[in-house]
């Protein structure tokens, strides 16, 4: 399936893109854009820490740990695009999220500086501000709270990015996504979920706008419920079509309603503000 | 009719309540609504001065003044949901205002606290704001400018709520009503108008959501014109789905525009910035 | 055509206006709403500097200069609403901006002082804040940052109807026309775009509400993309119901899409920033 | 002794106000006002509602309950301006509250609109805002949030107050009094602490300035530490002197530093929030 | 005398300028300005539409009309700094503030591009905001709401002065000067007062900071009662060290106390909200 | 010399810790306080990852390196308070940058989570918001624009102590340091500089006022000149006393000004911005 026939939207050229490189490609996320990117690029260079199947056509395929700065610089040459989508995605032991999210990050973005600042769409986090309450409705001005030691390690990523930006001009979208899967799980999701065809069309606006800069945009589908204004990415012309709202019904016969002093209810980061540290070997 | 289907939305699930209690039961909106509100609760109240003549299946009727502490003590026990509609609605002597508005809401809340902190739907009012311009756009942060003592009671309820939720955690939603009325009936209400049916909904997500907290929510439809800013509130996944447009042509087939210089042209309150102080008797 | 179906929307009465002038209406913006804008009025008063070819029916044809206090005096006696458009509408040399836009202008407001205070809409224009940046999200409180002469007359025509308002009550709109094109015709204009249709939906809306006060408002279609917030004025209930989007793969299909650094991509004023002072002859 | 000699200040000439009525003349704070401001009127009309002793020069003494309508009719009449410290100003039984703070202040508006509007500075307080973390540095647009009865009888009266402002031009100054001793007595008064002279002067300043308006004021001496912004009021010109850091050393010496989780040290309204609903008898 | 000693300031090398230009050097201020900047620069050069009496040392007088383009450029050649007092300083006919306001400016501005952008201190006015209110306390950002013709044209200048600043790097202080008199002598003044002394010291700041930038300043002294913020412009290190409350005494001595609802203690314009549109001939 | 003689303030008891610990002990900074915060605690625990010379009285040395987690363990064990010095301090190889400041970090806040939580006061910089302009006055809610990967590291930084206050109640101050030296040193400074008596004093009323919080501070003397808003932490009570304008005329005597477009003048980060990213070995 094409994304531009999902997103049923203005976008219409194929391959705006040489080549298009997703970190993190055997990650669930990575999964469920690598089989709609294929339209977006010329080529795919799909790459993670774990093996990635068979390349399929148009398709590059690279093994590679983001801590290795060298295996970086390689895997980022010749690339016009990367969705960066590597590196620890949950809370997990600080040597770990140290090496992926902090060195990880630094690597890339050097590769970046030395082979043409390809324009970059960042994974965030809305775990970044997962303290504040549900009741609470932000923009991204708003004073980060992180969550957990992975949502710090977003805040250094958000930081370094925008450095890269003001000191050498680098672009980066900041996409800090709320819940990208099939559908909502949990009552949480029904205000902070993104659809994957949303994703997608996020992805078609970062990568076609003349002038993209330094945005952070909230990861969200056009939910009924949402905490998040991204009222001042309206540049960007992003639209997402879907709706969480869609599957309460669904949701609601299966799953009891959090009792209001719960951390799934009061906190826009649910759970993870229950996490504890986890302990190194 | 069943407000679900009026709705046409995702909520779905019937009777989420044991039983909602309704003040102000004999009063046109209370009407209205308990008309409409049967599939929320196994039982509704009902509650008025006056009488509200024979119980439906389902329904409980207690004539109760809310003055009289211990009635209301009684009217609340067993109740796990309270629409708050009792009391005077327009401007009045202030006598009447402080035992219906004042006492009486001081009364309810502390049955509400003696009773499991019920959750609350509190119908505040658009008076509470009513010497702002029609050409002012406000949000919730706005100070107060109440336009009668019917107004000043409602900020007074609106600070009695807050600090039975800062206190004690009591939730309660502060609805300030624009015109909750079948169809708006003059130009002010183009923009102030609430159907009944975005009401209903309304309710319905004020007693499904898992937190509410104590938010302040203007009680408009998705009318085109509009002076108050709902989005603070987005986490509740409110949708009103009607429009005073809808009615202009009608309206102004019937009604002389006012002059622009007109109280009903230039206050948000329109002609209650005009009332005088009733004399007591 | 008659404007009402062709915005197909609420607004019914015809002629709600006894004679609204259009000043500039042999421009191409003039000749647009000239058109369209036949229902509005029991007359039609067309003025431009230059011919304006023969009346149509209920038509009156004024040939004027601006600069003319008594011409200008003239033209307003016996208008209920004015469409200001006239005056330089692109960079140009100081001496015909200040004949035009600031002598203009003046004149236009002691004429409707004089004669009872008509309505005004007045185009103003986004130039008065090219300078601000596309991925810049911005409201009317945005400082100026005009982006040439012709901008900063703009800004003077604001704060001289701003004057006339808070001295005299006299009400304008002041709308900041994005690109009034049949179509957008570059990437930038998949931004600031406002179709014909929106405009007239616009006009209709400043000249029937009941209050018009003197607001600021970003005259755009209902874009994806868009830098400039008009919840402000939403009091108004104009809807605008077209949509740049809609022309992008069109465009995109014949035009390269500009550098990221180009001013075209970079400032909100686009070209138009990179005009030089033009030298008296 | 004369409060323009304490003040230190610009203020000069004497007796500008013909009679001066203070409620409340009998508590604390309304003794140290007595002493202090016979430099201010011809007359002092000093009320309580209980025996305020004997009358020195220029002072008439008036014993009157609040929520005696005729005899605050009466108690206004001759009075060119109130200074208004009558009522409850502790928690108490909402019984209490209601008939000295509700029903007194509606009272004593009516008196003053009757009365040819007499300026008055109303005797609000920090209780408006108790629930606010001493972190928190807020201005008078922060949303309410009180911390009891008391807090919410304050905001009713602030909200009254505007409103006679808004309909009938009513000037009144809303003083949020910190803590109005001799000096600091616990760690939160290092930051809430009024001086009786800072006070004098600040009552200089409403009834001296040429247009007062209906201003908030956060009722607070020049304390190193502060949670409060006075500067939307400077208008008003009033500097006060004092600064509670000058008791630091004395305080600390005597009184053991609160817990960083105690109510004291956690909330601007300190141990209000800790207080009860008080049983009625 | 030289300013330095008058401003006891750290401001210590003399003739940190080649050449200022003082327009406007004859009136009022121009005067006071003359006597008291001559250790700024080697080379004061005086110019105004009227005669100038006898060069002082270090002096150069040129008599000239702002309208005259050639003049101008005559004017600005070789200056490296220009005090631009110059043009019509109150309420009079738009003819003459078209002249001298709107295309002199523009001839100033233009001399200053082909002359090498000399660092420019504009003398604005507090007349560009004068129709907020005396208890509205404003910053930079607050929309402009002038108070008669003479303050659109300082409208115009502001934005003038930032399009050649965005466009071409033109540096200017935008000074919106209260009332710069020996001393205050109405009671407005209390607010809007500067001493020669303080803006002596505002433009040594001025014209030494190593970057300027474009920013608006209020021009006042330190007056315990103010209308306005300067603090985002605190960069510049400006200290005013006079306080018109110094002279209350004085000046409640003296002149009655305006009535509550006078344009004098109303408006932050006061009388000048009163002025006609003056007349042409 | 004794902190309390040196500041001169309202701060009167010794000792009020019990042992203090201070990182980066042997650095510029840390022998600056080193010498004077001996008054502050029974004993100063002193450490760095270089020989900290001869212990004096009631001072324990440490050689520790902060990315050695056991080692910091036991640093902090038996320390009520933590003044974190340590840390590479300016632009350096991310690979020293990752072990001090973002490893080292972490150990740090790993070691007192596990010994109860001493307060701490972090040492952030200026350089989170280097890119902002000189001519912008911000606040701390200003989103952070690092100017390097040192000002990346303290981005980490802030953010790892906010998630570890929101989550585990751990109170620490994030001071922004400006430039903390004896005397500024160049034009930047005369807006940016600390003395390192205010800093003493900044640090006095971190460790002892009752309730901390996490807020964030900007370390700069009481300057003439400033950049940065401090009013939302004034419930510290901290008021510099120092003020860089002294050392003007001595540093503009010796030093020649910046041009208005170079990086020292433009940037509040100054040459910072303008470092490279430093090559690993």
């Amino acid at each position: 399936m094409n994304w531009i026939a999902a997103a049923d939207g203005p976008l219409s050229e194929d391959d705006f893109l040489k080549r298009l490189l997703i970190t993190g490609a055997a990650g669930g996320l990575g999964r469920a854009m690598r089989s709609r990117l294929a339209g977006f690029a010329e080529t795919l260079r799909l790459s993670d820490i774990v093996d990635l199947g068979t390349a399929g056509p148009n398709e590059e395929l690279v093994v590679c740990d983001l801590a290795d700065a060298d295996a970086v610089m390689k895997l980022v040459e010749g690339c016009d695009g990367i969705l960066h989508l590597g590196g620890v995605s949950v809370e997990d032991k600080f040597s770990k999220i140290l090496n992926a999210n902090l060195l990880g990050l630094y690597n890339l973005y050097e590769a970046a500086r030395a082979h043409g600042q390809p324009r970059i769409l960042f994974a965030s986090s809305n775990h970044v501000v997962g303290f504040y309450r549900q009741d609470e409705h932000i923009d991204v001005k708003a004073p980060m709270k992180p969550d957990g030691l992975y949502g710090v390690s977003k805040c250094f990523g958000e930081a370094l990015a925008r450095m890269y930006f003001e000191k050498f001009g680098q672009e980066t979208a900041l996409v800090r996504i709320g819940s990208c899967f099939e559908k909502p799980i949990n009552h949480r999701m029904l205000s902070g979920w993104m659809s994957h065809d949303d994703f997608v069309s996020l992805i078609g606006c970062v990568f076609r706008t003349p002038m993209l800069g330094c945005p952070i945009i909230w990861g969200i589908s056009d939910n009924d419920s949402k905490w998040w204004d991204n009222s001042h990415a309206s540049y960007l012309g992003w639209k997402p079509k879907d709706n969480a709202e869609r599957y309460r019904a669904e949701l609601e016969a299966s799953i009891p309603r959090p009792e209001p002093t719960s951390a799934l209810a009061v906190y826009q980061g649910g759970m993870f503000t229950q996490d504890p540290i986890f302990a190194e070997d």
